[in-house]
C-alpha cells in the first residue's frame, strides 16, 4: 500500500471523469433538465424535440436538403435503421472495414440480407482511395459505400471527404457511420457529397445515452418506403410520422431528448464543431505528449489520429498489469477503456465531454501517480 | 374568458400531472438520481443493471426460471424484439386483436415474413376462449399465440390467465406485451404457462422512459439463436451478451436504468404489484365514480375495466370541443389523453403512475371547472 494522500478527481456532481469513447462526462446543466415529466404527445415536449431534429443538420450544414431522423436507442441501433431502411433489398453495400464498427456494419447487413463486399485495411490503416476507385470500377453492383468517420477501435479518423468525392464520382451513394465523431470532426455536406449520417446523443454533442439519430437528405428517406426490415427501426416510417404529425410513433426516450436539447444549446454556445473540435484537439494534445513524456507510445501516427480516443500499446514492464492500472485511475477519479484492437495489446483514454485541458493534465498525474505506487519505473522502458 | 382564479395543480417537481398510459408522472427521487454520471462498463453502473435484471421476474414470481433482457428503447423495441428472437422462421403466431397493439404486433410479425392468423374481437370485447381453443384444435401449424394484457387502446383487461392455460393445454407457446399492467395487474408464472413477457421502464413500475425489457424462460432464450431478423434487437445475443459479461451489447441508456433501479426500490416499498396495483384501483374507483357523476359515460363495464386508463365516450353537447377541453385541463395542471378508437368518438384519462387519491379528486375538481368554462351543463344530456 501507497503510503502517500491519493486525490480524487471529480466532475461537477461528484461523479468520475470518463476518459471514455462515450457515454461521457456531461455538464451539471445538461443532466438537471431531466428533473422534471413531460407528455409525450403534448406541445411542450413537441417544441423541445422539434427544436433537436431542426438544429442538428446545421452542424454538417445541410439545412437544406437533409432531415433528421431520431431513434431510440444507442447509436447501433441508428447505424442498423439506416443502413436497413436506406439501403434496398436488392443493392450491394461496399462496406469500408479496419475497425470493430466496420464489422459490425458488415453483420447488419448479413443479417438483413443485403449483399456486400468487404474491404479491409488493418486497424492503423485508413483505406486506400486507389483500392476504393478498383473495386467501384470492376463492380457496377454496388449501389452504396459505408465508411466510419472516426473508428474508436483505434482512434484512427477515416478520409471521409476523399471517400465521398470518389463514391459521387462512380455515382454511387455514401453511408457514414459518424457516430464518435459527430459534432467534433467537421463533416460539411456542401463539400462531401453523402446521403445519410448516423450519430449519437452521448458522444460529442455531451448528451446522456438514449437516443440515435441519422441525418439524411430528404428525398433520399422519402424514397424509401418498404425498404425495412423491422417495425422499429423503419426510418421511412418514423420520418413520415414527424412529417405527418410532429410527433414519434413510439415512446421517446423523452429525458434523453430534453438533456440533449440543453446540450445542443451548450454546443452552439461553444462555437459548434470548431469550438467543441477545438477543446477537443487540445485536451488529445496534452494527453498524447504527457503519456509520451511518461514513455508510452501511441497506435497511430499524429496524421491518423483523431482528437476523440487516443490508443496506447501496453507497456512491457511486467510490473504495469492492466487491470491494476484501470482501478487506481478509478480510485483516482478516472475511468479508462480497456483496448478493443486485434493487431495489438492495447488500452485506450478518450479526451471528449465535458473534459478541459487541466482535466487531461490532472488525469496525466494521476497515471504517473498511479505508474509509480505499481512499481513501474518512467519513463517507461522501450519495448524490444 | 372565465374570471375565477384557476387552480393549477404540480407534481413534486413543479410539473403537470400525466394522467395518461404513460409516459407517466414519477416520482422526485427516481428523477433525481439521473442528475450523475456513470461509465457504462465500469462496476458501479454494472452492479446498479445487474440489479435491475435480477429482481424483475420476483414480479412475475419467474424468479426460478425466467431472465430478464433489456432492450433499448421503448415498449414497441422490446415486443418487436421479443416476437422477432422468439418466433423461429417456420413458426406460425396465433394473433389476438382487439386495439391498436394487437395490430401492432401483427405488422412487426408481418414485416419478419412470420406466418400468422389473426384472431380480432372489437375493442371493447375481450378474446372467444372457446373460438380460440377451436382456432388451435383446428390448425396445429400454429405454434404461438401472442395477447395484450391490458389494451391501452380501450383500457380492457384482457383474460391472461384463461389464455395462457388454454394455449398450455394445446402444447404451444405463449407471448404476452403486459406493458401498460406489468407491475400493476397480477401475473404469476407458476399458475399462468407462458414463454415470455414484454414492459417497459415508463409504466407502472414508475420510471422514465428509453428502456423496454423482455422477461423470458431462460431454456427459451437459449434455444432462440439464430431466429432474429436484426442485430439490435436479437433477444438470443443481448441475453447471451450478458450471461459472458455481465454487460450491454451496445451503449444502454445508463441514467434512464439508474432511474428505473430507484423506481424498483420504491415499486417494492409500495408492497409491489399488491400495493401499486392496489393504489391504482382506488385512483381508477374515484376517476370512473367521478365522472360518472359528472354523466360521462365508460366504454367498459367494470369487469372488463383494468385500472390503468379509462375510455370515456365523448359528450354529445356541442359546446364539449375536445381540444378545448384538453387544452382547459392542460392549463389547471392536468395532461389527458386523445382516443384511439376505431368503435366509438372518445377520449381517455390515466390512473397511474406517481398519482394519489388526492390528485384523482383534484383532477375530476378541474374537470368540472373546464366543463363550466366552456359552458357545458352538468351532468351532461344524455346521449340519443
Amino acid at each position: 500500500m501507497s503510503s502517500h494522500a491519493i486525490n480524487r478527481a471529480e466532475s461537477e456532481t461528484g461523479d468520475p471523469l470518463l476518459l471514455t469513447p462515450g457515454p461521457l462526462t456531461t455538464s451539471k446543466s445538461v443532466k438537471a433538465v431531466m428533473v422534471h415529466d413531460w407528455g409525450s404527445r403534448d406541445a411542450t415536449f413537441l417544441k423541445i424535440n422539434e427544436e433537436v431534429l431542426a438544429r442538428l443538420p446545421e452542424i454538417i450544414h445541410g439545412e437544406e436538403t437533409y432531415v433528421t431522423v431520431p431513434m431510440q436507442g444507442s447509436g447501433t441501433f441508428a447505424v442498423e435503421a439506416m443502413l436497413t431502411s436506406l439501403v434496398p433489398p436488392d443493392g450491394k453495400v461496399l462496406v469500408l472495414i479496419n475497425g470493430a464498427y466496420g464489422h459490425r456494419a458488415k453483420r447488419i447487413l448479413d443479417i438483413a440480407c443485403r449483399e456486400t463486399t468487404a474491404y479491409e485495411t488493418a486497424e492503423d490503416t485508413p483505406p486506400d482511395l486507389t483500392a476504393i476507385d478498383e473495386i467501384l470500377k470492376n463492380d457496377p453492383t454496388i449501389t452504396h459505400v459505408f465508411a466510419v468517420h472516426c473508428e474508436t477501435t483505434s482512434g484512427i479518423r477515416n478520409p471521409i471527404e476523399a471517400i465521398g468525392k470518389l463514391v459521387a464520382r462512380h455515382g454511387r451513394r455514401f453511408l457514414i457511420d459518424a457516430m464518435s465523431a459527430f459534432g467534433a470532426l467537421p463533416l460539411d455536406a456542401r463539400e462531401t457529397p453523402f446521403d445519410a449520417v448516423a450519430a449519437s446523443s452521448n458522444k460529442c454533442i455531451e448528451g446522456v445515452p438514449g437516443l440515435g439519430f441519422v441525418i439524411v437528405k430528404r428525398d433520399v428517406v422519402s424514397g424509401a418506403k418498404g425498404n425495412a426490415t423491422t417495425l422499429v427501426l423503419d426510418l421511412h416510417d418514423q420520418w413520415q410520422n414527424f412529417e405527418k404529425s410532429g410527433q414519434f410513433r413510439f415512446t421517446p426516450p423523452i429525458h434523453v431528448i430534453v438533456a440533449f436539447h440543453q446540450a445542443l444549446k451548450e454546443f452552439w454556445a461553444e462555437g459548434g464543431v470548431q469550438g467543441r473540435g477545438g477543446r477537443y484537439a487540445e485536451n488529445g494534445k496534452i494527453l498524447i505528449d504527457g503519456m509520451r513524456e511518461l514513455g508510452f507510445r501511441t497506435l497511430l501516427p499524429a496524421d491518423l489520429q483523431a482528437p476523440i480516443i487516443v490508443t496506447f500499446h501496453m507497456p512491457s514492464d511486467p510490473a504495469f498489469v492492466f487491470q491494476k492500472f484501470y482501478d487506481g485511475l478509478s480510485e483516482r477519479g478516472f475511468l479508462i477503456y480497456p483496448g478493443k484492437l486485434t493487431v495489438a495489446d492495447s488500452f485506450r483514454i478518450g479526451c471528449i465531454g465535458r473534459l478541459y485541458p487541466k482535466d487531461m493534465r490532472a488525469a496525466l498525474e494521476a497515471v504517473r501517480d498511479v505508474l509509480t505506487t505499481l512499481g513501474v519505473a518512467t519513463p517507461l522502458r522501450k519495448a524490444a
